[in-house]
C-alpha cells in the first residue's frame, strides 16, 4: 500500500513508532509539557506566534470553531468559493446563520486577490473573509500573501482552510496576515487524522469575545483560557495519542528543515505535472497549481475512476477521484507528507501500465522520464 | 507508570501495536469494511442493535451531537445533575438555548429514578431526560434501567453520557430503554480518547429529523446518513488510526467476553472499596457506588490534592483529586481498562506508603490485606 493522495498521507516510521506508546494521562506535567513543546514547535512550522489550539476533531471541526467563535449570525462574511472545501466555509456558515456574501471563481481557477479588495471596499461592513490556501478538490493554490494584503487594514479578519497545504507548502501566518488558520493533522503534519488546530491573531482573538454564535465543544474561547499559564491543558480530553505523534512529526519536519520541506514537495509537484503532460494528459488548473495534489483533467480522456480503482486494485497506491461536481471528471494524486521521488517515478509507472492496460496509446516510460528530467534538474545546482 | 485513573486508561497491547500501523486512506473499501466490523462489533458490546455513529472528538462532541440534533430551543429537556459530568449536560444545553429543567441531587448520591417519573408526569411536554451512567467526579452509578422504565411510554428520549462506565459496567442499551448513547473511546474501550460514538434509538432518530438547533460538524444527520449501505463511511474524515485500534480492543473485549469484563472490573471496585475503608479512609457515595472508580472523601483526613502527587512522583502512579466542587476533597482511583486485581494490589500499596510517609498512623498492609481478601473469595466458586 503506498498513499498518493492528498491526505490522509503516509506517516514517518518515527510518528508510527510513537502511536504504539502507552499514553500518560493528560491532566499530568509529562503529557502538559509534551503539549507545550508540540504547540512551540508547530507555531515555528507555521510561522507564527499566535496561539495555536489544539482540538480533537478533524479540520472541518477547526472550520466549525472558527466560524463559531468569530462570527455572529448578525455578521456578513465574504467567502471565496473556487472547490468543494471552499463550499464548506459556506455550509458551515449557512448551518450557524452567518450571512454569506460568494465570491465564486471556476472550479480549477484561483481566487483573484484584486476581487476580494473590491468587494471588501464596496461593503466595509464585511466582518471576515473566509478562504482556502490549497483547494484539494482542484488542485490549485490561492495566493493568501496577496489576499491578506487586501484584508488587512481593513476591520474583516481572514480566516483560512489551511488544512490541506500548510506544512507543506510555504506558508506565513503572520507576515501574511492570516488571523484564524485552521489545520489538519493528516496532510503536511503527516499524522493520522483526528487532530486539528487553530492559530489566531490578537484582531481574531478580539472578535471571539463579542460573537454570540452558539458553541460549546469547538468554543476556541475556552480552549485559548487553557493555554494561559506555564503549561498549556485543553478544555475536553485531548487526543492524547495523536499529540504525541504530533512532537514526533515536528521533529521530523524541523531536522529536515520546513522550508527544506517545501521545496521537496514543490519538486514534486513540478514532476508530476510534468509527467502528466508528457503521458498526454491535462491538468485541470490552468495555472496556480497547488504542489501537494495533482488534479488530472479527464474530459475526453480515461475514466478517472476505473484509473483510481486499477491503481489500488493492481499497484496498491491509493490516489483519488473527483468530487462534487467534478466526480467522474477528475482524479487526482497527492504528493504531500512522507514522499520522495522515488514514490513520484512508482506511481507515473503504475499510471502508466494502467492507462496502457486500459487500451489508451501510452508510451511507458514517458512520464517517468519527464519526472526524472525535473529531478536531474533540480540536482544540478547541489551536485555541481 | 501506571495509570489508575477513571480515563484515559492503559491500552492492552494489541491496541499499542495497532497504533504503530500505517493507516490506509479512509475512502477504501479496506478501511470501510474494518469500521464496519468495528462497529458490528461495538453494538455487540453496547447491546444494541441500533446504528451508532463515530465521531472524531472526545465525549463532549458526542454529548454535543446529542443535545444539537435531538433537541430545539423550543425544548426543554430535564437534566439529572448529580455531579461535574451531569452539570456538562446543562451547559451544553444552555450554550444551545435549550431550556433545562434541573433535577439535583447531592454530589455523591445517585438519581432517584422516581423523581424522575414525577418530573415527567407533571411536565408532559419535557422533550428528553439526559442523564449520567456512571458520574466520574463522585464516583456513583446512576441506575440507568430504572430511569430507562420511568422514561419509556412517555414522549420524551432517553440519552445518557455513558462515556466513563460502558464496556466496563454492565450495560444493555437497547433494553434499558436508553435513545441516545454517548461513549468515549478512552474508558472501558480502553483505546486513546479522540473517538466518540453516539448509539441512537428509532425514537430519537425521529428527533432528528425535527431539531433546529445549529450544527455542521456535530450533526448526527449526516453522520447517521453516512452509514447507509453496504460498508459505512462519515461525512467527513474519521480519526482513522483510533478506529483501527478500536477493532483490536474489541477483539480483545469480546475475547475475554463482556459479560466477564464486567465481573472483572466489579470485583476491583469492591477490591479497591474495601482497602479504603480498611485504611480507615471514607468513600464519597454513601451507596451505588461505580465499579470504574472509587471516591474517597478525605474531609478531616489526608490532603487529596498531595496524596494524588506523591502517588504519581513516588511511584508512577496516576490517580486524579476532585473536579469542580469536590476539588481538594477527595482522591479517585480508577479501576477500569486493561487492569487486573494486582494493579488494585500495587495501588493500594503505594497508597499505604504515601500515607505513612504523610505522618499519618496507617497499619501497612492492611489495605492490601482486604482487597486480597475480596479476591480471594471470589475465587473460591471457581477453585472449588
Amino acid at each position: 500500500m503506498r498513499i498518493m493522495a492528498p491526505g490522509p498521507v503516509e506517516s514517518p516510521p518515527e510518528v508510527l513508532a510513537a502511536g504504539s506508546r502507552q499514553i500518560p494521562h493528560h491532566r499530568t506535567g509529562e503529557f502538559r509539557a509534551t503539549l507545550k513543546d508540540s504547540l512551540a514547535a508547530l507555531g515555528r512550522v507555521l510561522k507564527t506566534a499566535n496561539p495555536v489550539v489544539p482540538i480533537a476533531a478533524s479540520g472541518t471541526g477547526a472550520m466549525e470553531a472558527i466560524v463559531t467563535s468569530l462570527f455572529s449570525p448578525s455578521d456578513t462574511v465574504l467567502v471565496t468559493v473556487c472547490g468543494n472545501f471552499s463550499e464548506r466555509w459556506v455550509n458551515i456558515c449557512k448551518a450557524f446563520g452567518v450571512k454569506v456574501t460568494r465570491l465564486d471563481s471556476d472550479w480549477g481557477t484561483a481566487v483573484d486577490p484584486a476581487r476580494v479588495a473590491m468587494e471588501l471596499k464596496n461593503n466595509p461592513k464585511i466582518a471576515g473573509v473566509l478562504t482556502t490556501f490549497s483547494e484539494t478538490s482542484t488542485g490549485v493554490e490561492n495566493d493568501i500573501a496577496a489576499i491578506g494584503k487586501a484584508v488587512r487594514g481593513t476591520d474583516a479578519v481572514l480566516a483560512v482552510d489551511g488544512i490541506s497545504g500548510v506544512g507543506a507548502l510555504p506558508f506565513y501566518t503572520d507576515d501574511w496576515g492570516v488571523d484564524a488558520l485552521a489545520v489538519g493533522s493528516q496532510k503536511g503534519l503527516m499524522l493520522p487524522p483526528g487532530l486539528a488546530f487553530v492559530a489566531l491573531s490578537a484582531k481574531a482573538r478580539k472578535r471571539i469575545e463579542t460573537s454570540t454564535t452558539p458553541r460549546f465543544y469547538l468554543s476556541l474561547d475556552s480552549a485559548l483560557k487553557s493555554l494561559e499559564g506555564n503549561l498549556p491543558d485543553t478544555p475536553f480530553t485531548p487526543a492524547v495519542s495523536l499529540i504525541i505523534q504530533l512532537r514526533e512529526s515536528l521533529k521530523v519536519l524541523e531536522a529536515e528543515g520546513i522550508e527544506k520541506v517545501w521545496a521537496r514537495i514543490a519538486l514534486l509537484g513540478s514532476a508530476t505535472r510534468a509527467a502528466i503532460r508528457a503521458l498526454g494528459l491535462k491538468l485541470l488548473p490552468a495555472g496556480n497549481y497547488s504542489n501537494v495534489v495533482t488534479a488530472v483533467d479527464c474530459a475526453g480522456g480515461p475514466d478517472p475512476d476505473s484509473v483510481v480503482r486499477s491503481l489500488r486494485e493492481g499497484y496498491g497506491i491509493s490516489i483519488i477521484g473527483g468530487q462534487g461536481k467534478l466526480k467522474g471528471r477528475i482524479f487526482r494524486i497527492g504528493h504531500v507528507g512522507h514522499v520522495d521521488e522515488l514514490d513520484v517515478l512508482a506511481t507515473i509507472g503504475a499510471l502508466e501500465m494502467v492507462l496502457r492496460r486500459s487500451g489508451r496509446d501510452v508510451k511507458l516510460g514517458a512520464g517517468v522520464a519527464a519526472a526524472q528530467e525535473v529531478f536531474l534538474k533540480a540536482k544540478v545546482g547541489e551536485n555541481a
